[in-house]
């Protein structure tokens, strides 16, 4: 997409020479034909370096944008983002694709709903109301139970089975807020990538990425009604029990144990092999690897222990020795 | 619905003249035409204001019954409650309604699954696998993504997105119980009103109405793996963040924002403006706008933040400082 | 299949004749046709007493194995036995199957996707995009709404309702682990049986026993977005708010009131007739009937209720009056 058509929509002058733009990105990890922002000053450093080929601005941080980079100055960074995610989104379905291309010995089922441009490995059955968006890349010997449901341009690796009613690259949850209280979409383009030898339970939900991948990595095992945001990074081999929630851009290292309803914040970095009993509530990143974690607010395992040992003291004091006994009725 | 058919079915004598029902609701809603029912003298008041053609009563209110309202003295309003409500139930498919009506430039994909009495508006996607009932609505440029679920007579407005999986007017979760432990399924003859401009992420339930409508305001924005019990209320322009559950008509003012995982009791009345933080539960009624609440039992923000790190001493309490810096394990 | 094809398999010697083996099953529950496993030295005793054909056992176990039952040794009973549930675990569709055999007066959508070997009584109404796996029963009179998935060989009473996005039979979450932390599937071989008069709502997971039967008995009534583990037993007339969770193999009698967001361990047995108050996190077994528990860890509720009034002043110490009531935001 030209870069004047962008600086158009958002209303912006375009203060040099015409570029053809790719894609979005952020600055880290834009390249030079993708446009970025700079929604929060905390990014400066981010800016300098940034390789992007042009960036969205306030007007305080124009000065700050390296030389190869056009400046397009916005009044809400925020907002002239989320306006030009808009610009960049494909259609639903990719009506003009080529005829899907399936792989030997695959059964797919003329009641699942397979659109253009797919590409589907040997061995794979895809059972009937199931939905294979346009783009989507499936690997060997994998199984897509009845009313899954795949969003366009994901990508899901060989030996995977994903269980029935569960939703992979549906919209991250992301919006700008004008002063008015209104949210504005910001659109998710990019994808999920599940590597091979996953396991999905029923009824999970794992967003696509705002730019590039959320990505479940080789091996891991996801139990039902599991939600993942977008931009999640979930590691080799972890374990992830019933009612898990992950916050958006949260990244889990390699054999992490996430017992059930547990919740991650977003933005957070867990080393690997951590472990989280159920209902863990989790703010902040894990850096050492290999411990037990409880509790919300979140901390060692052996502490939550005396913690609630302690609690259950406070809530008995005063309660005679009969009525103590009585207290105590699970076993 | 003539009365004396359901006097019959109820068992109980019909003590006036016959008169046409057309449906059933509250004691505060009914209309001159509409059946209601006093389960709780809590309501008594209601009662006498009621402008009901007819209600449902023990024999110790039929003396509270208005004049021109009929009195079926029941012995367990509860049941026979119940059981009318299966009198008024439509049945689950339209067969002979109209034919769909769809607007201009919308793209309702062959392989999706439209009941008669349908009316889609203009620029509409309704993608593979996604169901739309008899009698359903939808406005302009909304997208409904593959195998979601619209039961009969829910209205969704212009540019909503409900993404995969997602389930909209299912029954509520409402039944009677008989002495002897069983439940009576009432059955919720209402509908859902998703009003413009509503997102709605994968695999959310949102429950119809018992009478009238559930309602998601102009603008709200919900995450994945929300539940919305029947006859909730949901302001304009609300953020539900993941796995957020609402019990049963609990009404949120306009732009609150609800953190992942948190709960919320039925019956409640929350003012507009509030914040939940993550896994908050709710189980009072919020007057005041504009505060951040936390935790369950629920407490104002900056209280929870200090009980939190009260108990954080309590839980290192007689551990030498060694062992205490040890227990900072996250970051 | 015979014992000497599942040794070879397995890369362990036959020490005994040949057997036919027709499914594998616990130390407790195995037939005289069936292949049990001992992975928990805790479970000698009921080595002593199997009656299983054959059983996988670590070296040191051998010698307790009784004399009828053949004793395959393994190096790791956990991963072999994982191996070995991938023999007996049937093809997803049984292409050569019955035509599918419908009761009269039922209504089959010709767009609900319904397999072969499919048995549905009478009065039946399965909608659009439904799926009904092979073998699957149906009793009289229930209703399968839009979307929903039930796998393979699973059971449905009479007059149950299942509604939109939910998912029966999906597999349980097992697996064996490597030394390299790398998780090897556990098949389940087993189905769902929901008994009659049960309703289950929208976009909840129950998963198929590994061996035998997940049961939802008679009367249950189970709200949306809850998640059942495999082999679970919830007993008559149970109720089941939104978005609870249920470990596996837990086991509760009837008529339990389970509130919103409550969680269970697995391997629990839960007195009939208990109550548990909003999210809930039940860790042990509960022997006594009738009582009503809260919180996490569990205590009975009205030790809670002290805690909570507790903790509340705790966090409230050294705020001044003036402020104490301003600490009162809800009500």
């Amino acid at each position: 997409m030209r870069l004047s058509l962008i600086a158009e929509t958002l209303g912006t002058p375009l203060p040099g020479e015409e570029r053809e733009i790719r894609a979005m990105n952020t600055l880290a990890e834009a390249s030079a034909e993708e446009l970025s922002y700079l929604s929060d000053n905390r990014y400066l450093k981010s800016l300098e370096t940034t390789k992007a080929a042009a960036v969205l601005v306030k007007a305080d941080a124009a000065d700050a944008v390296p030389a190869h980079c056009i400046a397009l100055v916005c009044e809400d960074v925020s907002l002239a983002m989320a306006k030009a995610t808009s610009l960049f989104t494909p259609p639903l379905i990719d009506h003009n694709a080529a005829e899907p291309i399936i792989g030997v010995e695959s059964f797919i089922d003329p009641r699942a709903n397979i659109e253009k441009g797919t590409v589907i490995g040997k061995g794979v059955t895809v059972m009937a109301g199931a939905y294979v968006g346009s783009g989507v890349v499936i690997g060997d010997d994998t199984v897509i139970f009845p009313n899954v449901t795949i969003y366009r341009d994901c990508r899901i690796g060989s030996r995977c089975r994903i269980h029935g009613g569960s939703t992979i690259g549906a919209d991250g949850f992301g919006y700008a807020h004008t002063a008015q209280g209104e949210h504005v979409k910001i659109y998710q383009n990019g994808n999920v990538v599940i590597e091979d030898d996953v396991e999905i339970g029923a009824n999970c939900s794992i967003d696509r990425a705002l730019f590039n991948s959320t990505i479940i990595r080789r091996g891991a095992k996801i139990d039902n009604n599991v939600h993942i945001g977008h931009n999640c990074d979930i590691g080799e081999h972890c374990i992830f029990v019933a009612q898990v929630g992950v916050g958006g851009s949260t990244h889990l290292g390699r054999n992490c144990v996430v017992s059930g309803q547990t919740a991650f914040s977003d933005h957070l970095e867990i080393a690997p092999f951590t472990t989280f009993t159920a209902r863990s509530g989790v703010t902040k990143s894990i850096k050492e690897s290999g411990k037990i974690f409880s509790g919300y607010p979140l901390m060692e395992h052996r502490l939550w222990t005396r913690l609630q040992s302690r609690l259950s003291k406070l809530a008995k004091e005063g309660i005679s020795t009969k009525r103590r006994t009585k207290a105590h009725e699970t076993e």
